[in-house]
């Protein structure tokens, strides 16, 4: 059975963690950074090392090929992301394009000729230094001039990143793709339920939707000395009981869904000031659009019964919504019968961060699978998957390429 | 039956209530502001028409002055204050040194010299413009140098203030009294419990104690998405059970006593992260040293509980407490006795707010009353006393000093 090759994955992953090297074991690599344009070109010299062709598009997103004969029309993508948050992971992102590499390299070992293109991807700015997943979003159609205008860098720097990799704004407008016959990523979990669990691969059958509201109780401010307990309007009692029974609530009814209340403020805002007013930042997720309006339906209705319980107003304002992103069926058997040919357990999960393959599933079949994260631990520089998991990984990006390739040849 | 003379009252209420007016019906006169000075000088002149003696201390306190004669060691003193808030009310005060001038008019006019000497007392800064509770504090002993260094206002502009009253630091410190024989106050409730019982004065049995405690609650910032619910240690959790929690308890174990959370804010405040610490501003008061000291105990073990329900740490620092001070039960039969005389119905009560009283209780026996503020607004232009209640609060200033002067002479 065709295997990929355990000590150049392993030490392709050392190398690649030197660059950008924090001393505690970490890297920090954000887009663009002279660190990342290292790792960028460590990434040319290994494809050009490994005899595969390479490519940058106009976002500066680059490839390793491995071309079918004629070349096809359509190719199959696999990858994920070099860059990494400040001061984070060596496995994060990382291992999903060395594991892409590593699938093209065997292939090509061992002589074999897709009968589809396969590429292995390395994508701009997954991480968001400058544009949340910036590179994906473009080869899908959906950066637009005004991201630029919100982009975390000011527009000097964003020139200045740009033209260290050769790239500008326009031909990051143009890098749209027609091509892509289909996606998958790996990528490690980020959390416990595998490791709990005991299995290898988590399928992800979608990558979670995420709405923020802004929410405001009101009350009435009053003296926390002379107005009796049982006449005030405390704003914070309202809050306080959202926040337990959104917990319970959303724990009961829509796990594996989650909800969070991350930022709180009170005003006037002293000690002897009954609050008039609080301000909450609540946020939830879930994989089905249905579920999210659902879980929005009952969260408001919460928020609304919380209000008139302690005699308050309560005001809510949504801010832009992360869609949820359905996962291919048919790439996530594929992923399943790879798993199940070289023997390793898997289950179907939801990912609740988000990943370059949400926008890729736009435009054409995608889906991504999860190798176990110890502790759950990432964007961290103990950030850590055992090399059998990196090696179970690199195995199961080959053999569901290879079962795509049956599939969409 | 003795009595005062009501248009005299009323009249000095609307006068007083011109100087420092606002346009929606309130005064604004802060401590040794141009228009408090106005209204001490309104009051001094309001003093010589009566025909009564004049003096002022070294902490600006004034007073009207009806001698014994010969004039006694000792004095029996009442009255209040006549600086506000910014943006205050016309009663919040002004109608506690009103009817303690009227009260001394009243005796005058019908030719009494009292058996003890008897004076009407206007403090300087109950409302905290510069030092709380300033003038009485002088009085009874408490005021230090260090409360110069806590002032409101910075250095140079508390020497302007206090010279536009002739009054120095030294003069302020200097200001001790050893010849207070009583003391007696009428204030109006600035809640809605006389209201709400149709009852006309409320005895203030105590002035509440008041106890502040930083808290805060730690757990473990986490990735909202990808943490599951189950595994958070979300730190507002912990503070939103407590909040509740404490509201219940007690409402149902220590009214009349309050509790009250001002403040709160989440670190490290962000949508898309679990909150790793709460910090919360608790108050809370009662009218005993040992209810206080039970109420404390109960609320840091239910701190504590909501810590441990929610695998959280939590940590409390108190700062320095306000001393619940209890009245005097001979001055508060004086008053009782005085109102069963006038056909005033009367109940005991908490003030859970701070007064002049609190400090005179130090030095001699002390108590006040309150009479009913419609809707319990203070603090405030809309802050309301009815004119019959007002009178009524004079006509029972009038024969409480009677009364002490029977019980004292």
């Amino acid at each position: 059975m065709l295997r990929i090759n355990e000590t150049r994955l392993l030490n392709d992953l050392k190398e690649l963690a030197r660059i950008g090297a924090t001393a505690d074991g970490g890297v920090s690599r954000p887009a663009l950074t002279p660190a990342d344009i290292e790792s960028r070109r460590w990434f040319q010299a290994k494809i050009a090392e490994a005899g595969l062709d390479y490519s940058m598009d106009g976002a500066g997103n680059q490839s390793a090929i491995l071309y079918s004969d004629p070349p096809s029309e359509k190719r199959i993508l696999a990858g994920s992301h070099l860059d990494s948050v400040p001061n984070g992971g060596r496995y994060d992102g990382s291992l999903g394009v060395l594991v892409a590499l590593e699938a093209l390299r065997a292939l090509k070992d061992k002589g074999i000729t897709p009968s589809v293109t396969l590429e292995a991807v390395n994508f701009t700015d997954e991480e968001s230094a400058i544009i949340g997943l910036m590179g994906s979003k473009a080869v899908v159609g959906q950066l637009t001039a005004a991201d630029f205008e919100r982009s975390r860098v000011d527009a000097d720097e964003l020139t200045r990143r740009f033209s260290a990799l050769g790239i500008t704004r326009q031909s990051m407008l143009a890098a749209t793709r027609a091509d892509v016959l289909a996606w998958v990523e790996l990528h490690i979990e980020q959390g416990t339920r595998l490791e709990s669990a005991g299995i290898d691969i988590g399928v992800v059958n979608a990558i979670v939707g995420i709405r923020s509201i802004h929410v405001a109780f009101r009350g009435e401010a009053a003296h926390a000395g002379t107005k009796p307990m049982e006449l005030r309007r405390d704003a914070l009692w309202g809050a306080a009981a959202f926040v337990l029974r959104a917990r319970e609530f959303v724990m009961e009814n829509f796990s594996p869904g989650v909800v969070n209340v991350g930022i709180i403020h009170a005003k006037p805002g002293a000690f002897n000031i009954v609050p008039a007013e609080v301000y909450c930042a609540l946020e939830f997720r879930h994989g089905a659009d249905e579920e999210m309006d659902e879980m929005e339906a009952d969260l408001i209705r919460l928020l609304e019964e919380c209000a008139a319980e302690f005699d308050l107003s309560v005001t809510y304002e949504e801010t832009p919504p992360v869609i949820p992103a359905t996962m291919s069926e048919s790439v996530m058997r594929a992923i399943e019968r790879g798993a199940e040919a070289l023997g390793y357990s898997h289950q179907r999960m939801l990912s609740f961060a988000g990943h370059d393959t949400q926008n890729l599933a736009a435009i054409a079949p995608a889906a991504m699978y999860f190798v176990p994260s110890v502790g759950g631990i990432s964007h961290n520089p103990n950030e850590f998957t055992s090399d059998a998991d990196c090696v179970n990984g690199a195995n199961l990006m080959l053999h569901t390429l290879l079962e795509l390739l049956t599939d969409l040849a």
